[in-house]
């Protein structure tokens, strides 16, 4: 191959991959496609990037993007040489997936490294990804993904023999249980150092709902120092470095609503922080993202199976998902039920129950008896909520916060019941995409209150939920997305059509799974 | 959705896809993720463009590419309301597709279109190749397809009833067939209106090689003035604009040495020059793209059923295809050869022998008899030279062009036998790729010259081939090439070993068939 030598243009513009821009004609002359490799040299220095092709560039000169200049450190006009690169072991990895061919460890360590590393762009990315789809992952290539997904980031590196996890699948509203289970397990001496996501297709995540009541962006050092003071922490699992390559294949599998990465993607992170024991939270229900107990039994095999791989012990829940848990959704709203049920203890019936049985299980395998009695316990002699505001105050809240702080929406509307009856169908997705009409996740005090659940008894005229935003044209929609969606239906015991499907109006859902 | 009023910034960006970029605050605050859609307004005016989220933009500046701001036309500083757009329809389909599911004509109209319009970004035209290359399109699929991909572009629209064609799929250097193919069939009276490509991953392409005889980027339009005139043309497929999609997705599959769309994409492009009538060139050989005749066959099966749905009469010609065709390879060598051989008749008797076979065919295919004898007699009357020379000129040539004007390269390098023996194997992807590093496609004059082909006898330092290049780096490469990676093996009749494989050390390679 002939070197060419290219005046360098620094460009203002920064793509999130070692990308360098080049003239249609330099491009023909030296045999490059776009997306082909290119080796770029300022005397010692020099590195790889990824050749776009365009228009905007002079013959003769080569545009340099913020990622590749951050390690070439050219300057405008500086004369570059540059060389047609040979083709990455990633690249030949991931044409073999394309192709169904099954990985070893070496391909897949390749493949994400590079990704970590920027060089791969979201094209190759996404071949990669929709190639998994299409043709699975074998047992081993999803422990050979969690171990590399681990090996190219921090790890949490506490020193205990036993660290507890929870993690639930998600798909439900409302779901807060994370918020009592964490300073439960602390309570009771088990370490427990929980890292959650935000909202990406439902109205909240975790790290959204514990913002209401404290940082959540801690490095992992800072984490550490929780987990050591208080047994326990809920942090946002974006800015701790653990498995940093799982948020880049996120990014790629959102926008296509598919998953194949995603046990690799827990358990990678749960291995990073130590973790020894997990308790998988399966919600279920026509409503939810796994539909029947099949599934859920499928899908626990899948986990049980790559956690003995991985030294990670870990037992299902199927929980009850036909509809949200507890009253509130919306990230202050569901902080101040939490905080309510903590402290007033009997006033969320099913949301006590969900978090103890989880709790149960954990402090069961960290070898308690009955435990689900004993998680009660906890909570009702104050111990879970002295945890939590402990927890609240070393991640830099104010272990004093009351639950009316948590501010909800100035503007509000009722759905009302159109009969006297029941509760007949609740649409947790339904629910979910109006909360984000309304604002959440980015406006905190978006909220849904339900006022009845599933079999509740109404009258005509009775609020069912109300909607509570900061914005009216976003409380607006979100009030006519439920209604058109059917997302509450109250009618007689003998109404039996729920909704009409048209399907060429279907809703749009996040298929993904919680990570 | 609540709209937001962004100041236009005007980038001097352009990334053939409608992209816009904007801050991530503004990201969140809208609740769009990279790769959402917006719609964005100015009075009148509106379009769809897909996010782009990045630092280099300020909080409530929205950034044009040039791809979106040739519609939208606003100035710098000037207020455009966006919106979240609703998912298109193309968009629905590719996911559908990402989950094995079959897709209907609308489905499959609409991503080409949005393809052709810029409307669909390179990860998701990506997705949707992997998805396709993993799944299979079944034969409806594959007519949509061709269909779709007809109705989104240019249409040649000759006045005839019967339009001849032909197409190899390539993979063995220095076939000039198409050189000699064209002028048989037109001088017999038969309309051929062919459109070749240029080099993807091969030494030449047809267009390459005509390239060097005479202008070959015409529009459909002066292509067909040229068919009128003497029946025949050989022009660049990629300025006549019929099936653009084509273009688009070659360009997708090309990284990734993935081809779904192959049959689409060939059946398509004669479909718009109106062929009726279609010889399909199957070189067969270990050495070949098809390794044997049960592949061959396969494929002739696929095409002629596809054939049937778009009213195209095909058939097969499976050719040998261990070596190359003739004895030069390399634009302007291989002009060089075809026009010698329509000109001296029996210096290269190979190349004869297939132009004549399939010239033959598709003599016999429009109601001739004894159809390559007939072949034979045009290109002995000098017939054959006397329409090519026609086509040349009206394509913009000298129609007085003389094999000794084609200019090969300055500087040569001699490969040469090592042994008494016989040449026992010759590996065409070998040759093809030491001719680009010679310089090919871009160096026309870059060549190598065969002087012994497989079976024939050599003495210890007999020539095996020559490499001639204008650069001496260049040439230093593909000799090294060639000579690591055994392009040419002379050996005693009892030597066995002709390589040893180093799975390390794989050559690159083209999987891509010719289109």
């Amino acid at each position: 191959m002939i070197p060419m030598i290219f005046k360098a243009r620094i460009l203002d513009l920064e793509t999130g991959t070692s990308v360098v821009l080049m003239n249609e004609t330099d491009g023909d002359t030296m045999n490059i496609h776009p997306g082909d490799r290119v080796i770029l040299r300022i005397s010692a220095k020099s590195t790889v990037a990824i050749v776009n092709i365009t228009g905007i560039i002079e013959h003769g000169t080569i545009g340099l993007t913020k990622d590749v200049n951050d390690e070439l450190r050219a300057r405008t006009g500086e004369a570059v040489e540059v060389v047609h690169a040979p083709q990455p072991k990633s690249i030949t990895a991931i044409k073999d997936k394309l192709n169904g061919r099954r990985l070893g460890y070496d391909d897949i360590y390749e493949i994400v490294k590079d990704a970590v590393n920027k060089k791969l762009d979201k094209n190759e990315l996404t071949a990669f990804v929709v190639a998994l789809n299409a043709f699975g992952l074998d047992i081993e290539e999803a422990e050979y993904m969690s171990v590399a997904m681990v090996k190219t980031g921090e790890q949490l590196g506490l020193k205990k023999k036993r660290i507890f996890d929870k993690h639930s699948i998600g798909g439900v509203p409302g779901d807060k249980t994370t918020l009592l289970v964490v300073p439960i397990i602390a309570a009771a001496g088990l370490t427990i150092p929980k890292t959650s996501s935000r909202a990406i297709t439902s109205a909240t995540g975790t790290a959204d709902r514990a913002e209401a009541l404290m940082p959540v962006d801690l490095s992992a050092e800072e984490m550490r120092k929780v987990v050591e003071k208080t047994n326990g922490c809920i942090v946002w699992g974006g800015a701790v470095h653990m498995a940093p390559a799982d948020d880049i294949f996120i990014k790629i599998e959102y926008p296509f609503s598919i998953d194949p990465l995603l046990l690799p993607s827990i358990l990678s992170k749960k291995k990073a922080a130590g973790s020894t024991d997990l308790v998988l939270d399966i919600p279920t229900g026509q409503n939810a993202k796994i539909k029947n107990k099949e599934e859920a039994w499928a899908l626990t095999k899948d986990f049980v199976t790559l956690g003995e791989r991985m030294g990670i012990n870990i037992r299902g829940a199927v929980t009850y998902g036909e509809q949200p848990i507890g009253y509130a959704i919306g990230a202050a709203a569901e902080a101040r039920e939490a905080l309510q049920t903590l402290h007033y203890r009997n006033t969320v019936p099913d949301l006590i129950d969900k978090a103890t049985s989880i709790a149960g299980i954990l402090l069961e395998m960290g070898g308690k008896e009955n435990g689900k009695k004993l998680a009660k316990n906890i909570i009702d002699k104050g111990l879970a909520e002295q945890k939590l505001r402990q927890i609240i105050s070393e991640q830099g809240g104010d272990p004093k916060v009351k639950a009316e702080d948590m501010q909800i929406g100035r503007y509000s509307a009722d759905i009302e019941s159109e009969f006297d009856g029941r509760v007949l169908s609740i649409d947790n997705t339904v629910l979910a995409y109006s909360t984000r009409l309304a604002g959440a996740p980015k406006m905190k005090s978006a909220a849904i209150i339900m006022h009845k659940k599933l079999g509740d008894s109404v009258k005509k005229g009775d609020k069912l939920l109300t909607i509570y935003s900061d914005s009216t044209s976003g409380l607006k929609d979100a009030e006519r997305y439920v209604i058109d969606n059917a997302g509450i239906v109250a009618a007689s015991g003998s109404s039996m059509l729920l909704k009409e499907i048209h399907i060429e109006k279907m809703p749009q859902r996040g298929f993904v799974l919680e990570r």
